[in-house]
């Protein structure tokens, strides 16, 4: 995806208790964006099961799961970049659960690197990650995290758009819609955020599709207009990347 | 100063042409602050001369100049610890200056180190700064900088909200008051925020003194409430001080 222009749509997705209702809801909502001209589409952190250890436990399943296989018909048949939100993945041989994350390209196919970064629930607390991504290239970080009805309206789109303004980049969040039955009641309120920090598309608490159309070259402007990467103290400070080895 | 609980004050200075005028106007708010029974009194960047290399160079001083002079007597006759601003410094045999700041303990002497963080100007804009000092255990940021009309309502409290959830603390920032009459026109909007995010305490962009009471408890309280430190992926990052030698 070199392209500088795309449309992104953020699925904020209502979750119930049922998997099936889930999917068949969220492929629709898939199509809806899809129509709408996006390129780029978002599910939300646990968009098939309601968020509570109980149905992580019911609902967990593998790559090869009916969750994956929805993604992966969704995203060729709308010939859409796919962030698959995340599910309950289990773990072979263990009683953990993952929080898993597949992105499939417009074949249908999953990925494993793009230009795009990504993170799931408290990440967004880490100015650590989005420095990393951003030093990667990155001009667009999409968090898919379901925040609750005490943190969201405390701190949600406060570090979604400090975070835009820290790594002059584009930032989006997308979340669950609020379902008051939910053992965890998530807040909605996805966003996207420009690289000054504004937001250029938002919605409430209830289900929606959240559209903009992200501009790249913003990314560079904004840079050049305030330089703060070349001013950054490297002789002071840096963020390390423990897993790319390093002098 | 190993108290819990103290009372804060930040001088929001209206900053004019004559350093006289601004070192008068700076004490005889450090009595108020001091009166008003603040033990910890911050005053801004650039309080002696307005904000431009044409004053910098007419009002450049050295640490024994008028300004740490008025510095250390304020401190000690109101038994305050003072957060000097910053002042430029002139640097012997260099056409170059500092944008220098002093700290004072309530004899009148400088002290080095300290359990308050501190920052200028564009530090606010780097998130590794202020989780290097509460990585250091400071619970209590201060940055003294003057945001411009165009990026004071754009981020400043903005990112000064940020850092203090990002790293759980208290986070002040106090910068000149507007002065229409300045090359650079500052944006004021002095403020003090808690653990949570919140501004406990803020003003306009006119001359004033911020006072808030400091509870220092609300730090433990909310990592308690949130151990976001404890969930942090160390295993996939750090923020590195580079002046401390590290493995």
């Amino acid at each position: 995806m070199e392209t500088t222009r795309f449309r992104l749509a953020l699925v904020q997705l209502f979750v119930e208790r049922r998997r099936h209702i889930n999917l068949e809801r969220a492929r629709s909502l898939i199509n809806r964006a899809a129509k709408d001209g996006a390129q780029v589409v978002v599910l939300p952190e646990y968009f098939t099961c309601m968020m509570d250890p109980e149905y992580f436990v019911e609902y967990k399943e593998t790559r090869n799961g009916p969750t994956c296989q929805m993604l992966a018909r969704a995203a060729h048949e709308n010939n859409v970049y796919l962030f698959g939100g995340t599910f309950p993945e289990e773990i072979p041989g263990s009683k953990m659960l993952n929080n898993t994350c597949q992105i499939f390209n417009p074949k249908g196919d999953v990925i494993e690197f793009c230009r795009t970064g990504f993170g799931v629930c408290l990440d967004l607390r880490y100015p650590e990650l989005a420095r990393l991504y951003a030093m990667r290239g990155c001009q667009l970080m999409t968090y898919m995290g379901g925040f609750s009805l005490t943190t969201g309206p405390a701190h949600l789109q406060l570090l979604q758009r400090a975070r835009a303004v820290d790594n002059q980049m584009f930032v989006a969040n997308v979340g669950p819609a609020t379902n008051n039955e939910s053992p965890y009641v998530t807040y909605g309120h996805s966003a996207v955020a420009d690289p000054w920090g504004n937001l250029i598309a938002e919605t409430g608490s209830d289900e929606d599709v959240v559209i903009a159309d992200i501009d790249l070259s913003l990314v560079a402007e904004t840079r050049r207009r305030m330089p703060i990467d070349s001013l950054r103290r490297n002789d002071l400070f840096e963020t390390r990347d423990l897993k790319i080895k390093q002098d």
